[in-house]
């Protein structure tokens, strides 16, 4: 199974109208064609900057079904799959399949702790249930799991489709260790924003990232200049936009993400709540750093 | 408003088809009556142990409603209300008080960090919602939400249902903390088993268990004896039934407090996957401890 | 071996000249005067209210000596003996010994993070270069090694003078760890001020405690009221020390407690260098909290 | 004041006799004569690797004097000073500038926590006793002191030697920090040897490491790499010794470079007690990543 994700992949959002209510799907289409237009080597439907975990099941469907038309196939789509039971994620799982998803990423959502047994019997269940690739996605902090490196690889190799790992842990390290005991085989992506450069660096071959819905070009020109192995110029990129890289981190991705599509002339609402819009201090602070990167609509 | 909650307030399970997928609320119904006749002073429906955060919209008020009706005001009610979206917490807030609750218990469910401003502003649209009183729950091993306790005792002063406070981080100091800055006019309520003498010997009104499932005449002997002031028999019952609170902890609530009520008797499934049930071992270890405690099945 | 060591064990501090450079002996005299006239069950020099991690071998052994001439087995003493090297703390133990010291309390502070086999090597050579009895303490907060509660007791099984043991991670839990698996057959006593209630009730024989030198009568009702049963009493008297036990755990002991004893007519200086006294702000709480339980000085 | 410590900075041991008790200065002056031969850029005597936490104040003179005479101005070097008093700290600092070292590596040692105003202080008297510039570390893994980066840049704002910082948290991010809120103005250097690649692309301006007694050719290939703007070869650079370096962080430093030099013809004895040298299956695993590395005595 030959991979077909690196570079930059860029999450989508998803827009509410003004009271959180309803999904405003043509402003999601809008904003997948800006990802496509900014250059993005795929796009990532529903995960976490996509609220994805904030949708009935009925909206879930829509904004996948949406999102893979809308794509339509110009870019490769990773459609993320995730639901506290197992029957859910199988069912999400095989409808992004049967709607054109070229793969899926899966987070394994707990809120009673999940022993490793458990974890790998759930990817187990959602591999046998259909045929692209997944994506094994860890994230401890939204997930409440944390996948030590060694139960991620035994989970490659037991489950056939799962071919690539995606490492959000924030720890360098955890991807030292996916090259060394997965001896240079097993694809990684990093999910921590400031950990873009290192990533690359260390070996990923590819960054999940909301920030190319603001800042496409220079996320490129990152990932490009380590490509060239031009050092100097990827450490000035990285550094240049480490600022906004943290901003978003630490204010939310959902938050800050749409301020900026707002700031940058595409209205998409606020997160739904208990999740609260970008504050008027935030925002000038977004607005500032926008403007010194040469983005500020 | 009074409070009408003390002593053991049991949790009830939520018992499936042998598959996992159908709910089966004859033996819902089973394990509720076994509750009032174990002598329980209050019943919480659809909390953790009831596996609430795994079932679909329907399948929550199916069970809430099955559950109401069949306590019947027997013994007061108080049912886990918690959901990611408010408005979806709202739903299930309102749906539980027209269907009889006498409270509700509100756990702040979270998959993106809330802040302080977020979490109140959750509570304060719920308790707008109903008249019931409210339950603050505080469990950041499964919500990932952690309340310090100034920020609860702000929420009990600002919104005006919220009237209880149920402890569950294994923190006895937090208990210290609430009965001095509360200045001992916030109740508050013991949900880490373990602590279940000194939260008694703190000051908590009541201690919220899924051990009331399988031996509820230990759980209300210590009760008394701590009420009595009977130090040496609290200390001795309390020793006494640890090591069975300490398995059904560790083991993962669903599991074992199926598993033992199975034994006893009454046959309710398995937890849902991605959850298991509990294995032969661990069946023969709660089998043993079950026989020292006097209920064996 | 029996075990003479129960109730309030007070701690001395290490009074210094002005300039924290002299030792000033005399004034620690004085201290152990109080605590002996203060009604406390046994005395322990040189612990981590002593500051006998911050002296010279030279003063560690003038304050040692003099300590313990000065108790003059009034009541028991327990010397704490500490050195990051074997051989340092192998010295201390030996010279304790032989100035008449009951017990010793053993602390394994580590600069390189310890092994089980490295903790167990030090306590077997501490062991066995002294006769008298060791109370193993663990307080990973200021040694860096914390001892699970299996390693505490295979410790107690392998060295046969280590017969006690006292707990100052704060968790509860620990405590009834000690009490189920050691079978109560090993007596262990209370290190953390804010569980002076909590560890009594589940069964500590004995409270390890700065504040001895402050409010020696309220520590020990605290202690009577258990030992008589009388929870409500014991409680009661719990909430009245609490903010000053949390006061001096959140001040720093040395330096909360050299303020205190001022307070009341003992000069002993500050703490050494880089530690520093209690500024003012602190002062005029800890004098509130003083004068609130009625030693205002 | 202008910084002359960059590239590969490597740390000594401290020879002991086989009973741990004397020192063995020949050994010692054996292996720095090793690390000057392999080419490093500094040496840094009496480090977390030199066991100057385990040394009497009289050993640890010695050592000082006898390092700093047998490296001869070679290459620059830097001595750890660090103690848990700030007059002992200050006389060491004096120590080792009177007897010609370059610089001084101070780490702020504690056994009770030390308030940001404390720790300021600590390196305010230090840098006021000597003229030579200091390295501000932060390990809090072995100090028990965490120092965030807005500190680190006040102490370097407001002591005038303090010119250079040493990071060894292991985070990467602390360095990013570093580097923007130091504006690219405070040289910073790792000490987490797994970080070694990505700290040197993120900007650190050194690398002080205990592996440059076992591999030194290898840990300046990697620096010339980087310099040199040669990624791919750094990165392979980089996994080729990160095996060893993983190992001998996870062993502890003086237990595994202990080993590993005697393996190669040095014989240094064994950490000292409580702490043990490394042990057969160790070894037998330390010989083969030697092997590996071309470096097997």
């Amino acid at each position: 199974m030959t991979n077909r994700f690196h570079g930059i992949i860029g999450y989508t959002i998803t827009p509410f109208s003004a009271d959180g209510e309803q999904l405003d799907l043509p402003a999601l289409g809008q904003s997948i064609d800006r990802l496509v237009a900014g250059g993005v080597h795929a796009i990532a439907p529903l995960g976490s900057t996509g609220e994805g975990a904030y949708l009935s099941d009925s909206e879930w469907q829509q904004v996948a079904q949406y999102s893979l038309e809308r794509i339509g196939k110009r870019v490769p789509s990773i459609v993320s799959v995730s639901d506290l039971t197992t029957a859910g994620a199988v069912r999400r799982a095989r409808f992004a399949q049967q709607h054109g998803a070229d793969a899926l990423m899966v987070l394994p959502a707990a809120y009673w702790k999940l022993s490793e047994a458990e974890i790998l019997q759930h990817y187990r269940a959602i591999g046998a249930a259909v045929d692209v690739p997944i994506m094994l996605y860890n994230n401890p902090a939204t997930s409440g799991t944390d996948m030590p490196v060694e139960l991620i690889l035994r989970i490659v190799r037991e489950v056939d489709n799962v071919t690539m790992v995606k490492e959000s842990t924030g720890d360098i390290q955890r991807m030292h260790k996916l090259q060394l005991l997965g001896e240079g085989q097993v694809p990684f992506y990093n999910g921590c924003n400031p950990l873009a450069l290192e990533a690359f660096v260390a070996g990923a071959a590819g960054w999940c990232t909301a920030a190319a819905n603001l800042i496409p070009e220079l996320n490129q020109q990152l990932y490009k200049a380590v490509l060239a192995g031009e050092l100097e110029q990827a450490k000035a990129l990285f550094y240049r936009q480490l600022p906004l890289l943290e901003f978003i981190l630490k204010g939310g991705l959902p938050a800050t993400i749409k301020a900026g599509l707002a700031m940058t002339g595409l209205a998409v609402g606020e997160p739904r709540r208990p999740v609260f819009g970008l504050d008027d201090s935030g925002k000038a602070t977004l607005q500032a750093l926008l403007k010194q990167l040469g983005n500020a609509g």
